[in-house]
């Protein structure tokens, strides 16, 4: 079964389309995890603070999303020690049956392409754990997708190309030119994902839109119609689930079309005040519930 | 001292712009390495061979070029171990006096992006090992930038922003719109370098232009007049020495402006039929001292 069925399947599985972000800002991590921000500490003892609070944020998503989607960065900044943690987090993840979207943006020339693509989604030979999918640059143009398309052909996985990203400078390139570059990135996009189509209709090539732009994301989608959106920007961004209705627009399967995601509004919970005295853990989860309760009422979902 | 002086010294200092990258392509390692690419070999021990291999090819350049480009996506292929592998390296780099550039093109939203600027270019506070350098892919915009801008001011350290790639594809989204995309980036990229010019006069902010586009390097050159341009494309992917002559303007400093990158051409030439039976590293000998040469040749160069 490809990447696009079985995203589908575990949305409706869970009955809406939220992705949990798994994003270990050191500044941000509860008190009990302070060892992982100290520079006197070790970096393996701290990169294992790292593992053990995503794990616990993991188990707190467990059967309660489809998704989730670690950030590859605030792993990295600890080095071959964080890249150890990540691992632990995907097997992770893995193990309490949720796919795992690795948030690595990576895109380089072909050939180099090639060995990102094996490193995080794996090879046909080669049995190892691999995200489910990952996000990628396309600024390097359709010759240096390619080994990512092809790689998911081979291993059933999939891809979210960034077309608009969330951040609010994003317009200045990704706006450029009449059409705007994120749309003849998205007119691409829906192209590569022909070759991926599942049984559900959709694409195993994804693409990344941030529910920050509202009104680009109805243009789009329709230029994409048959692409999986990775909706960020919830929450911390500014976003509202509201804001993300356009990416879904099947009336007989309305959870279908994409992920939302929700990273520190849920994982950093504990930080704001209506959570105050409350243990992170159950800051997170009361966050996760009205997380997913928002998003079935903007989406006319029925709650479980 | 900035990353723009450091580089212009030791460009000098060695009389040529020739960066050496070291990417560890797991099926073209020599025979004695083979273990890098064996599934059955356990990955730690997969890793220490491409360390081995790495090191090995950066003693053969120490004292005859200014820096070595080692190449991400070559150890993250190997996941924590390859980490592992990539951090001994760019110590090993260091200590034998050479600059590293970090090619990672990595890129994010903003606070994501500070992770990853961290990651590989350190911080004031973090005295550990980093690059002098990494690459960067601008396509989430200049907010993006921002964290790595502030992290080159803060550290001393520098980029290379990809405006114009050197693989064939390159243009489908680089040179979308008119101006062209790579021409607005270029613009961008000489504008964040204003802050972090050196003495030299030139910026620890430079850009990856492909020597595989001679006619745009004049115009990008233009464009970008104090940016160190990073020059890929060099033997395997079919530029010559010639074609990066436009980004060496200055003829009281006939090194300066940027520096171009051979990898397979060097590491890799014992795979050529004209070195045929002759051991790796005689190869790569050979094949570096040829490609000075050609170099010196084609900028007008003092032979050392």
């Amino acid at each position: 079964m490809n990447f696009a069925d079985r995203l589908d399947d575990a949305v409706a599985r869970v009955g809406h389309p939220l992705v949990l972000g798994v994003d270990p800002h050191l500044d941000l991590l509860p008190e009990e995890y302070a060892r992982a921000r100290s520079l006197e500490v070790p970096r393996a003892v701290r990169a294992d603070a790292l593992t053990a609070f995503c794990c616990e944020l993991i188990n707190i998503a467990a059967g309660r999303v489809a998704a989730v989607k670690p950030q590859a960065a605030f792993f990295e900044l600890l080095g071959a020690d964080g890249w150890r943690a990540f691992e632990s987090v995907v097997e992770h993840a893995h193990a309490q049956g949720l796919l795992v979207i690795g948030d690595v943006k990576r895109g380089d020339v072909p050939s180099t392409a090639r060995a990102y693509a094996t490193a995080h989604l794996g090879s046909a030979e080669d049995g190892r754990p691999a995200c489910d999918a990952i996000t990628v640059n396309p600024y390097l143009g359709e010759d240096a997708m390619q080994p990512f398309l092809e790689t998911c052909v081979a291993t059933g996985r999939g891809l979210f190309v960034l077309v608009r990203t969330s951040n609010p400078g994003s317009g200045l390139f990704q706006g450029h030119g009449d059409p705007p570059l994120a749309e003849v990135v998205a007119r691409s996009v829906a192209g590569w994902g022909e070759k991926l189509r599942g049984e559900c209709g959709l694409s195993s090539v994804g693409a990344v839109v941030g529910a920050t732009h509202p009104e680009e994301l109805q243009r789009l989608r329709a230029a994409m119609p048959h692409t999986p959106l990775l909706l960020p920007g919830l929450g911390a961004q500014g976003a509202t689930a509201a804001d993300c209705r356009a990416a879904f627009p099947d009336p007989t399967h309305p959870w279908r079309g994409g992920l939302i995601n929700s990273s520190r509004g849920i994982a950093f919970a504990w930080r704001r005040p209506e959570h105050a005295n409350r243990p992170w853990k159950d800051a997170a989860r009361k966050a996760l519930d009205a997380t997913i309760a928002e998003l079935r009422d903007a989406l006319g979902l029925a709650p479980c």
